[in-house]
């Protein structure tokens, strides 16, 4: 994470830089506060990139010599592969990774390097570099949040027609099926794959050419650099290309959302593993021992998923203080964006991955799980419809007899299918002998063909319709 | 904000909902904890809008007979009318807007109104009734911004070519034109409008006919349902149809942003008010004076739009926090969704109408802005690229030499276009007269004419495009 | 919430108050954004209160005359008696309760009542007033604290042999008793009170005289209004006195903790009242149905306690986001401060009351605890901790040979006391019958006699600490 | 922040160190998202002393040998010098500092090592160590926030009587002084001062001995423990022991009110450095240059300590969001809580010191001061005051009179004192020769002596308070 200088003369040149005007240079304190280079530098790939679109571009309009050009082009190259074989000399009194990528630069091509800088500043440098990062990012969420689908899906099409209870308030209420929970996740993170397709496409236009903040005399072509970044266009404002990261709040707030489904299912996966609901069995894998207690099975992977919203979203609240009330355009204290941004992406890239293992891993319990579905009058609602349909009752008295049923059968120690035809009859006299058929958990699930709805066929047809959909493009 | 009870009767009403299960009333304390009535009146309209569709398709599908239909039709129109004039007597007792017109339904036509939530629940009644809300205030963001837009393209118009410096840390960096910092601002609250929109596109999904959490066994029609009310199609399912406010999260987070957006001007126009920078005039309409200092004229509304982020970003992140961990599907800590989207979206419309309105107003004062851009060697930059461009220097090299000029003209207590031709070729030789033609600020915006830069004609062909871009819907 | 005019009159009164200044009058959107009375209202006692101090201390340093000063001083009683019986006219144009009081009091007493505002400004007015309500709100805080602890002793004392699980990751871990449980949320409520106790003595300083900001040259006596209005001493700075809102910050901050220990215990009465639970039974004042399946018995007013430290968490990323960094001294901005803190502080005192009625109308289901702290292995602590002390094994070794055993338990589908000695003995050859001593969970829970730990008796000396604490003052 | 393997066999002992319980090994996800050694190292000086601590009073209770605890003491010192001295094998498949101290004591001491974990768990080593760490943190946050009391005292006591402009709204308000102002900053540092003396002395109880929740049977002496650590008493609960971070949370909420007061002054250092404004001159070793505008002198240091607070206040929000709703004891979501605390305290330390350097550093461009102090009708409210005084008017008329005489300076062009008698008599005929003695700044910021007024007595005496006061402890 340290940057430690490669000679005496480095600093020298550094300062150098920013031309002979300061006197005093700047203390340790200064240096810790303010040198970027320690995070920075996971910027290198992006960098790198984008000076070499940029030199291409100032040959191109003859700016720059295509022998120059050629130099500086290759001469990165070599600073690529130094970096990314681990020789490269990262110098902490270079500040960025900028300054750490031209200065090396120098010493392979000599004053040809001096010329990449034309037509440009760090401010839009920084900010192309940033806008990449942050644009992969968002495919590797795209990636990794249809990895995680897959997963539920494959739970999905293995449990279309096993029951559970669908809780509310965590209260057994009706039964539904394994795989229709397993679609209720999908669709969250269905929803999250276009916000980051959206984030995406509203991001991907390109600063560089924004110069410090106004744009540069010198014939660019901007859209030569864009296309060859692979931004559909041009950004259209100067000062706002350099001073807005509202791209990185949209990909923080998208990840946000994200984590807190991840949250959710996270939270389940604690609770089905308790002793008392033993709805689920979690791999080896993702669990594990206590030091004190060795009969422990830790759903730590589970817990550590739950707890990543509030990571992310701390990120997020820190961005958003920062860039309130800044006036345009740069200022230095947007340099806190980067930190924030890359702990909020690993977390997250991380959380997805680990979120697969564990969807891919664990295992139903189906005895539990049917045993908890029958139990707790969850068929009420089924017997309060009967009642509608059969008998024609407005739902509200229908809803009012049920009652009556279910404390008739909390009254006998029994659940509703156990009450003989004459208990109920005694609560409502119109009550028929076909009432038990709505009264089993199967008939229930097998019942709820609305659209959306529980019934195992739908569910298969999810995820048939599913799989199309992560078979193609998003938008294509 | 208080709802008072109508008669001794509605209370034993209230509870008779539920059933009789209950043995002990819920006291105040609960009643002040748990009752919504108070927040979720507002729903008034969509609660209404959403049951007359459901009524309506229940009859087609030969659930509900035409006859009881057309009473619960008409009943509601009833309701809605006494909302409306004031005369309904919302009822605290009876907890929320639902309860609150379907027992005043049955006031008005008697039994058939019992029949209306005949396959659905109040689960999806509240979505449907939240979705519908957060709709409309996605369509008023867009509304709100795209005045605020026309409000700078304007100001952007009107002083396309008038000087003012633009600032990197809030020190002068180079002169750009009024009608570029106007359009900055175009171009983040562009953005902010296609966020709404994709936020509206996502979220446009009917959740009516998810019933409590497993869908129905009745046969509805939930394409039906959707298409009255203005979605695109029913959601896939019903687990998530009332388990998730994603839709929610995302409208805060867009909020959030553009507040943001919003923080930053209101912070610009405090600054530029001050007695030493002068660059604006603030409209007495969003000024106010001192109970004991009569010669001041405070920015106030500035300052509460620098404000609004703290409690929009404050919404968003209660919102986050409510729903951590919650496992699916419908828990009444989701109850805590509503009084947060309120708030945000109040706090958004009224600070984009207050913003549009002192943007409208407001005056440059052309002469301060003219001023500062000229002074502060705002042209340094200008100066480097003519030494790159006129003497073939590397960027860097030029640099320094500028570096030296600018500290010459410090030393001698005058501005770079004071300097000397000779004083200049002290410091480099090469140096020829023609440097002047660029060191002035007029000459330096007009040369900025790369895409995106500030040049005055980069500047009125950005107004003409946006103001077509305004005239077309986004997404056609 | 809406105040009305009065007549036609007020509005000219109102703008006459900061003088003859503005040509324009602000406009609906400006008020709406603007003034403050729909909220600041709630400061009307603290207001009258202040201002009477003042009037007192003017009359005694002879800047005013007792005739006025006791016209001045009833005129107020009579405003105070006007709005608590609801008669006052409040006036949205007046924009505060500052000025509401003051206008009104002139309308009472006439000229006298504009030598009131002699000596002080609407920002230490102000500040006064807000400080004087959030200790208040200190003081309440604390007497809700105090009435939760001794509703969590109750239970503690109930059950202080009690045995249930404690858990380590919503696992069985070790049984621990009821009352030793309960002892945990006292000690973090005990925090909590002296948290709120600290804040109280911080903010109690009397920022009354600092004027607008600079303090003023009228002869005050800064110790006699501090004294009147029950603060420990004046301010020392006064623009730090109409700048600073970290009082607000504090006492929001310390509700985010108290309402983050509130959503704890919250989460774990939701789980304990699931079916798969049973542990706890909630009263029916707590609990709702549901209404469209009868049988349930939602924990509601538990979930609505988890959400809260959502919206109170809101509330101060709010005022800390509003506040950073803002200028001294006063800004317009800081207005916000009073909504977010009023919000924080009703939901905080509500919460703190609902949770203290659920915790006194529990009842824990002894059966359901007792059989879930016996199963899961629950004393393999044990079991090592005596082969530790039995055999002399390091710790690690016990431990080793403990999981085995455990394993060899899962292995015959019993639990750790149903092995024989023989299959023990195969393990570890050095296990004697006097092994199964401490296999019980009675016996578990009794030994763990260490400082703090769950031991009965431990339990019933914490509870007779606590009830002393309780009744002295934390900081006498 | 990597840790390498050392050795094949290290990775078969840590799975040893829970048992054999677990087929599969942790994978490379698993590890990444689990393991906690790359952060929770820096908690090793805590973790070898507590567990020194741990041994002795084993060996004082007869549970250890006094053989054993030697070797145990002088074994943990050993790895003490090596982690020290870099010479430390970290391994992350040891997961944590814990068990990467425990198994290399064991490679240095052989089994005794095993005996150190006896009457002790994980979970109340964590505890104790980072209730240490974080004790400590307190300790330099107050060190810290002493040092920056103590420059701006200084630069209160050089301008105890320079003149510049106070503000409200950014507009100049009235006149005070620099060291008025200084000493605002001095009274808010002063309560962050306080806020940290009393988190420590609140989360200064020692949880050793808590053991994994329940407490223990061995018969341990906490009292001891506690003393030797340096704790008041040992926690009084060992389930909330193990189970609350409220001392974390409590210690991120005073840094994230210090960090706001650091964003404050802040920001006021970056609009005082603007051309416009030119208030104060930065050192250029907290300044920066520019890489494309040479002539910039760019406040970087006091932009980052602006930001601040948002990177401190996104550690506090995630903190409290991970631990929303955990149910008790101990859960593995709480391993969020260390990088969040590392980075806030680390952020704070470096801020104060940072802000520290610039304030010492900092010169105030006493001509600029004068200059604004002296324009904007900076002595009305003297006038208004002198009125009121001289003439008996009741304020609300003298604020009215003063207002007019404003207007008239404004169309006249010129300031309050620059009005002729005459013209002030046209206004309000009372008015005499004697009201230009108000007028001048110099007379307006000697004649506001109430407590806590801008006088320069006032300053003065302040500063002596404050020197005896950093003298003396806060809580003796």
């Amino acid at each position: 994470m340290t940057a430690s200088p490669k000679s005496p003369d480095a600093a020298t040149q550094a300062n150098a830089m920013w031309g002979g005007r300061f006197a005093a240079g700047p203390d340790a304190i200064m240096q810790a506060i303010n040198a970027s280079i320690g995070f920075d530098q996971r910027l290198y790939a992006q960098d790198i990139q984008g000076s070499r679109a940029h030199a291409a571009m100032l040959a191109a309009q003859g700016i720059l010599t295509n022998k120059d050009a050629e130099a500086i082009g290759e001469g990165l190259l070599t600073v690529l592969s130094e970096i990314e074989t681990g020789a490269f000399p990262f110098r902490v009194e270079l500040e960025d990774i900028h300054m750490n990528v031209e200065a090396r630069l120098k010493e392979i091509i000599g004053e040809p390097a001096g010329r990449l800088h034309t037509a440009r500043s760090r401010n839009d440098q920084v900010a192309v570099d940033f806008r990449l990062w942050v644009r992969d990012q968002c495919d590797a969420a795209i990636t990794g949040i249809e990895a995680l689908i897959a997963a539920f899906l494959a739970q999905a099409e293995a449990g279309a027609d096993w029951v559970m209870p669908g809780f509310t308030h965590l209260q057994t209420a009706q039964p539904v099926t394994w795989g229709h929970h397993m679609l209720a996740y999908v669709e969250m993170l269905g929803r999250d794959r276009s916000r980051f397709v959206d984030a995406r496409d509203r991001m991907n236009e390109c600063p560089l050419g924004a110069a410090a903040l106004a744009g540069t005399g010198f014939p660019i072509d901007r859209e030569m650099t864009a296309r060859a970044l692979g931004f559909d266009r041009p950004t259209a404002n100067s000062l706002d290309s350099v001073s807005d990261r509202d791209f990185a709040l949209e990909f923080l707030s998208a990840s946000s959302i994200c984590a807190l489904h991840l949250s959710r299912f996270a939270e389940e996966l604690v609770i089905w593993s308790s002793a008392q609901f033993r709805f689920v069995r979690l791999s080896d894998k993702w669990t594990t021992g206590s030091s004190i207690m060795p009969q422990k099975k830790n759903p730590d992977a589970a817990e550590l998923l739950r707890s990543k919203i509030g990571r992310i979203l701390g990120a997020t609240v820190a961005l958003f203080t920062v860039m309130k009330g800044l006036p345009l355009t740069y200022s230095k204290d947007m340099q806190e964006d980067k930190e924030q941004v890359f702990d909020a992406a690993d977390t997250l890239m991380l959380g997805l991955a680990a979120m697969t293992g564990m969807v891919q891993d664990m295992t139903a319990n189906r005895d539990s799980l049917a045993a908890a579905a029958a139990s707790g009058f969850s068929t009420a609602t089924d017997l309060a419809d009967w009642l509608v349909r059969e008998l024609d009752l407005p739902f509200r008295e229908a809803h009012h007899i049920t009652g009556a049923l279910v404390a008739e059968a909390e009254a006998q120690g029994c659940d509703l299918p156990d009450l003989t035809l004459e208990q109920m009859q005694a609560v409502h006299a119109g009550i028929r002998a076909n009432v038990f058929e709505v009264l089993g958990v199967e008939n229930s699930i097998r019942s709820r063909t609305s659209y959306g709805g529980t019934a195992p066929d739908n569910v298969r047809a999810q995820v048939a319709r599913w799989k199309t959909a992560l078979s193609t493009p998003e938008k294509p």
